[in-house]
């Protein structure tokens, strides 16, 4: 990118109100320099079958482009229009509840042919009148694209015919694999096949959900290369990849997998929403952009993110300041607000976006005018920012579905409301680092450069393939420090439970077995290295670990589990492998992990904590940036730990060792003189 | 009426033994003097298409003149028999979850031509072996009709054509009014009109429901047209109104436009039903007798209430008798308990009328006996209260349903359960006036003279026309004293938010404005009139309020919300606007109330506060009548505050300011000497 | 049966590695003897319509007999391969909810004849190549059969066919029976008989579910038969009746008359789940096991239940060993633990055999090595365990059916959420009893020979015939001692309230009566028989008793109950009337029960509480054995209260009145010397 994306998503289509240049003017009041359009209203742009009117979208080009403002140009098709379900009611997706009922987005079956027959019409239609535009700089494909849960007979034909590729014909192999016999299920003719909506078995689940996924991945390459066909080369494609959703964006994204889906972007682009107000911490900022960065290694846009959003995250004074330079701190190159005005009606009209529904300035509006005149003044030194990271979290789509089939507290009612997942317990690893200020990188089970990385975290990878954990085994031998939890490694691949002892695999590097296991009930954990922690509860399993060889950092304290061990630490060839076999107090995980990260020689030269967030990387000038954040109330006092530099906000010189000042929900941006040096 | 109507609902269909004489002797003794029949039994008058059989009719007919007692008859159309939805399934309401399956009551489409044609002819049969009968005094519509969420197809199409003669055929200006070009919801053709239980379009789906109430409407008018042919002008027509069911009648009926729905009646009708024992307060008594009276400003019915109900409600002693002259006191002139005996088979035997299961004489039985020979002896002096109230709470259908649709509550997670809505907030205003002593009617938008209340209420008036706004800024101006509540005037009759800022068009007689809202956390409020209030919390929701005028009653305090207002007092003409920008504590509205109350004007010469009651009128006698009412377990002193006059219930004189006693779940009636004096 | 049944459930069919060998030695090693097979496996067995394949079947058998283990074999009829689903879709039941997805065991219409068919085929199949086998001991019919809410047309069809007979074609007494005249509910000609599923009527509703029952015992009556065909007379017929399920085993079985589908085994089987860990007491095994044994009055195998179980159950040091002396002490015969092995795949890989997914030895399995040991050595002293108890519980499906539809504590939002039922009201009465160590049978409404209990207790009895009341009234006359709670013969055998004064024919053997009934709120109980109880609050539901000669034990705490009785005592022949009128904690309860039980006359000599328990029994020698459990994680002494005998497990002897230490979670077992001595 050539400038720090700031901007706002506009719909000219919704307005009530002719509103287009008065617009216009206040966003470049506020500093905004790139508008995205037109990914909302498909039955505005193709009012009937075949007939066409870009109308709005040109005249909002026009506009932006008569300001030297920038536009992104979504393409229209996660919201099909009433006449093609009208006509073709067969193209909205059916799922485990049947087929849905018009109105909402994103409830078509984006394999059915009709509905891709006129998504790429629409597509190549708005790509003729908008590719050549001076103004247009990118495209986002589609919209949050998943799979919608499709699942009708036509997807589950080529899912058969998938398997059938999968395991050769073989209906043994797949039958053995999946472990079909169980409860009769075995099928033992191909149309046997029964309707997979129904099934019991979680290897078979899990295998559909992991074809429902590649669905996602394909169709937005079909997109892809339909833009491909128009755009010059300067003009970015892009998607806003989400995350699991709690009313936040949450962890990983169970219905899409990134790493595939991001292969036929220019640039990697992603939607982060988070708690405000007194919940406002910046974690999700930080693993959304962490996540979002790795993906292509490279800077990112925020697609889309709150200005002022729900009622409960109204902004205090500062934060919406904080939270831009947070999305750059992670290695941002834009942020685009959802969205520009407040929507009149419809279901959204709760959600304030940089304006209310009047219009008018407010304070949120002000304050975004202050972050466009700063990233204005400050563009060559934000841009670009890159990071070497020496830790990586190993996250993957395969364990969290498993574990949705297999909850880790699931008991008789099975699984637990509100109970403990993959993206617990990745949240709970990933928080913990981020409240240390130990920046991390996100990676996939396909890495095969795992020795870039002095220390690698596998939260709950309760499924894995042989030849990763044996990646992973060779990755300690050669020095690296391997730090699992529970439920790693239990399942392979095709989530059947492995018949080797537990953790399986890495059972050599990990120095330690397990038969049994538990959930905790007035557990405590026992150790040195845990002397002086408040809180030490076992949490919502608890493996009961016999060390093999390994040290044991900590024990189980209870009547009927205290010969156990509840963490432990090995040493296998060069390296080290921690194994933590329950979940515990984020205080008590901290402790852990500062032996991680010490033993494997990651530095710890800044020694604030959360709220004060420090994040770092080399800019586009090749100068060391260090962020400073302040992620509370209160003003902060820190302790800058880089070399001599120049706080680029106030232009006032920093010395090493020197201390840093920050106001509540204010940051401090320190630039190092030559990071060469 | 000619005399109070103390009665019960009677089955004869459903006596598991020859009971009618011995309920009679029963009835006799316990002063009964009406009883309602007839509405429930469909399928036992016309077992089989065609055939008639209304001897269980006759024979308590027969009975009760006999006795001199009277008759409701109802029409029995709330039930179908099995045949009719045998021969013709489609007559079952087609909803959101598709189509019912018989056995509960209530589940027909009641615009289905199948069915009204049955309907008409069983009523027509009924009417001709029921009106012209002596003791039969009047007829009730159906029973507590709704429209059952009928939403099949030829419903969806009357709505199409309902929807075209709205917009005069204009599909650019529906499409603009309802904001369909939000996520491509866009119609652009009247034949791609989609199904509209699936929008996501509040406003087309708050359209939709005012449709729906419209079919309620519509129904009870097209049977008071046949029970018209048959009836004898002296005979009344009623219908049970109904509120909102939550567990008990809670507020405003979502499903019935009780004002439209009203004028087709002679008498106005209800059912409340109330909580019991420790709380029983009275107040569900009081709010649905007002909106019952205030339907067609006259004395009314209150044709279902519990005797015994479920076991929760097992009345205290004293508590039947204080409840049947808290429905006097309202403006009632009959009361009807549903029902007489308790229900031996079927779904409801666990609600006891005023017999149990054994037709035994028992505790709340032989309260009744007493209540009906103070009725018989005190009847001049009850009948025909008429009230003239200062005070008005205006409520509104419209509202309610576009604060369904936009939970005032809601944020990622949709309406939060449980969460504060529409008749929370109506509740929230209401019961503090009554906890006051405050006596109210209440209103509708589609009132014209509001001058003639000197203090008027908009809980939660979110949806309203500008009409409608402009009339009470109109109302202000010529001196009324208008208080309004947050969500007041978001959005117009067709649940668009409006451009202009909030609150829109009070925003001129409120003398303030707002951009912004938000959800209250750990916010108080602060103010001189509000000082000594022990919960001064911010509750559910709040308008950060910029006064442009009016003087601040109470400021939030809140780090981030201090600059803003919470209550604000404008002088405004020759009346006064307040605001209430969040909700909160009942004892501190009480405080802004008392303010507003005071200002406007309104007598205040009550001083009494709940467990004691007080509500007045002037009876048939064209005498002042005061109800001391006393809801609690203890006694309570009140001081009488009318003119001299006369303790009905004992006979002895009461002086101006003289102390009354009232034992515990009691009550006292004075009748002023003289009115006219 | 001539050893105690050691054993598990084994499927060969889901190995996912060679391991029948392997796994028969370490079974040895557990001393076990007997394992349940072939029951989930159809799709393995008959792969395609008519091919059979039972070498799984074949190899497991050979491998047992080998090494002279005896094999159940079960029926594989619970859960169907998907070719037929996939040719008969009809098969799936259709339910309330429609029909449901292949996938889930039980989900089929067990009387549809395409089922059938397949069904008994490959019975025949299967018995054809394992009845004669010498390791073949018994035969488990189906699985846990139940009627999986099977309501298609087919079945509605057959239930009115059973409504003409029942009614003899008398539409008018099934109308009046019914109550069906209530919401027009009423048929007036069997061809109008609505969809069942949709019914509001309890009565018609509780018919059907009975009916319903009814489809069980035919079913398993069919398998009976056709499983008689081949069988050598010394080859057992069992089924493994289950209870209601919360999560473990709870209470009776909604689905199953256990009394009459009991009828065609040969021996009684069931499976019983328990919570364990901290939670483990004991109640389940012995209330699971009390009815099992009543059934057919003889011992029993326990088909089924938990070795590790879920996570939550991991059993504690002791705990596995304690459970399996404690099914014995309830009379079993025999214990077989699901499963062996942990299972690999599909939707259980969370529950935990006796061995561990790996197949190692564990601690679990280790204990077992113990139990399998000393069952070996002490089994002529275990075995043919009879009991003769003085106490009886009397249950009913007819009132546990009835009070689902008529909750206890249902008010207008229905029956609440966790609310008490039929099952907790048993558990409140059989708990009590189990705390206190006093043994009792259960036993039916057919039951004819009350008097050989002393005590019999009837938990909210809420449906009952008139000649089961009267049968109960004789009862007391004639010497015996009633305990009746609340609810009980409130209606008839067919839902129908009775309208003669509660409680109705008992009315007369307790004194009692009452009209009125409530919730207690904030009441509590007071009388000199509940002095010193900490707890005496009035729980769930309370009728208001009036004493008819009946002495009142307690009296309501409460402004507007003081004046009614809660629990009264009257002598009534020669026997005595004990009348609950309301639920409390169970130390009050044990109060009343106690002087009941005194009352009674029944033995208390055992002076230990929970948590010692005491069984007893005499065992196939002859003797008299005694069972002294410790339900608790400390050390506990108790008084042994036999005659002289001998510790069976250290063979040391024990003089009466001798003390016994029994260690945490372990037990004693004394064998009287003679019992006829």
């Amino acid at each position: 990118m050539d400038k720090i994306r700031f901007g706002v998503a506009y719909y000219d289509e919704y307005m009530p109100c002719e509103r287009l240049n008065e617009d216009v003017k206040m966003m470049k009041k506020a500093g905004i320099n790139t508008v995205r359009i037109a990914e909302s209203a498909w039955s505005t742009y193709e009012p009937q079958e075949g007939t066409f009117d870009f109308s709005h979208v040109l005249r909002v080009m026009d506009a932006m482009e008569g300001e030297g403002m920038d536009v992104i140009i979504g393409t229209p098709t996660y919201a099909i229009p009433s006449w093609m379900e009208k006509s073709y009611p067969d193209i909205l997706a059916e799922t485990r509840e049947g087929r849905g009922i018009y109105g909402p987005r994103q409830i078509m079956d984006i394999t059915h042919p009709v509905y891709l027959f006129y998504a790429e019409r629409v597509i190549r239609k708005l790509m003729e009148c908008t590719a050549h535009r001076k103004c247009v700089v990118g495209f986002q494909l589609d919209n949050e694209t998943k799979y919608y849960q499709t699942a009708g007979k036509n997807v589950q034909r080529q899912f058969v015919k998938y398997l059938r590729e999968k395991f050769r014909d073989n209906l043994d192999a797949m039958n053995a694999e999946f472990g079909l016999n169980y409860w009769s299920n075995r099928v033992n003719a191909w149309e046997d096949f029964p309707d997979v909506r129904g099934t019991i078995n979680g290897s078979l689940g899990a295998e559909f959900e992991k074809f429902q996924r590649s669905l996602v991945t394909k169709f937005l390459n079909w997109q892809a290369d339909i833009v491909n066909e128009y755009r010059r080369e300067e003009q970015f494609v892009t998607h806003n990849l989400d995350y699991e959703w709690r009313g936040y964006s949450y962890g990983i994204q169970p219905f899409v997998d990134h790493k595939e889906a991001a292969k036929c972007l220019t640039v990697a682009g992603c939607d982060i929403y988070h708690p405000s107000q007194d919940e406002l911490t910046g974690t999700e900022i930080a693993f959304g952009g962490d996540i979002v960065r790795c993906l292509k290694q490279d800077n990112y846009l925020v697609l889309e993110t709150a200005a002022q959003g729900f009622p409960c995250w109204t902004p205090y004074k500062g934060q919406l300041r904080l939270q831009a330079y947070s999305h750059l701190a992670s290695g941002a190159c834009g942020i685009e607000y959802w969205h520009w005005h407040s929507i009149h009606n419809a279901c959204e009209t709760y959600w304030k976006g940089l304006l209310s529904h009047d219009f008018a300035e407010n304070a949120t509006y002000l304050e975004s005018c202050r972050i466009g005149k700063e990233f204005a003044g400050l563009q060559e030194h934000l841009l670009g920012l890159k990071k070497e990271n020496e830790a990586a979290v190993l996250v993957s789509n395969e364990a969290l579905t498993a574990l949705n089939w297999f909850g880790i507290e699931a008991d008789a009612g099975g699984s637990k409301p509100g109970g403990v997942d993959y993206n617990d317990v990745f949240r709970w690893i990933y928080d913990a680092l981020y409240r240390m200020n130990v920046e991390c990188d996100i990676i996939w089970p396909d890495e095969q450069n795992l020795l870039k990385y002095k220390i690698i975290f596998t939260p709950a990878l309760y499924a894995a393939s042989d030849e990763l954990l044996n990646r992973l085994n060779e990755y300690v031998k050669q020095g690296g420090t391997l730090v699992s939890t529970f439920k790693t490694g239990f399942v392979n691949e095709h989530v059947k439970v492995s018949y080797q002892v537990q953790p399986r695999i890495l059972r050599e590097c990990m120095g330690v077995r397990y038969h049994q296991f538990a959930f905790p009930k007035n557990v405590g954990l026992a150790g040195k290295i845990i002397e002086g922690v408040r809180n030490r509860e076992a949490k919502a399993f608890m493996e009961l670990l016999i060390p093999e060889g390994a040290r044991t950092l900590a024990v189980y304290e209870h009547d009927a589990w205290k010969e156990y061990a509840a963490v432990t630490k090995n040493r296998f060839g060069d390296g080290n492998g921690y194994y933590i076999g329950c979940m515990t107090d984020s205080e008590l995980l901290g402790k852990i992990l500062e032996d991680a990260l010490q033993a494997a020689g990651v530095g710890r030269e800044v020694t604030e904590e959360f709220p004060v967030i420090v994040r770092k990387g080399v800019n586009g000038l090749g100068r060391r940036l260090w962020y400073y954040l302040n992620y509370s109330d209160g003003e902060q006092n820190a302790v800058y730990v880089g070399k001599d530099g120049c706080d680029i906000l106030t232009g006032n010189s920093v010395r090493e060792k020197e201390g840093l000042m920050i106001p509540a929900w204010d940051l401090r941006i320190v630039e190092e003189e030559n990071f060469w040096d």
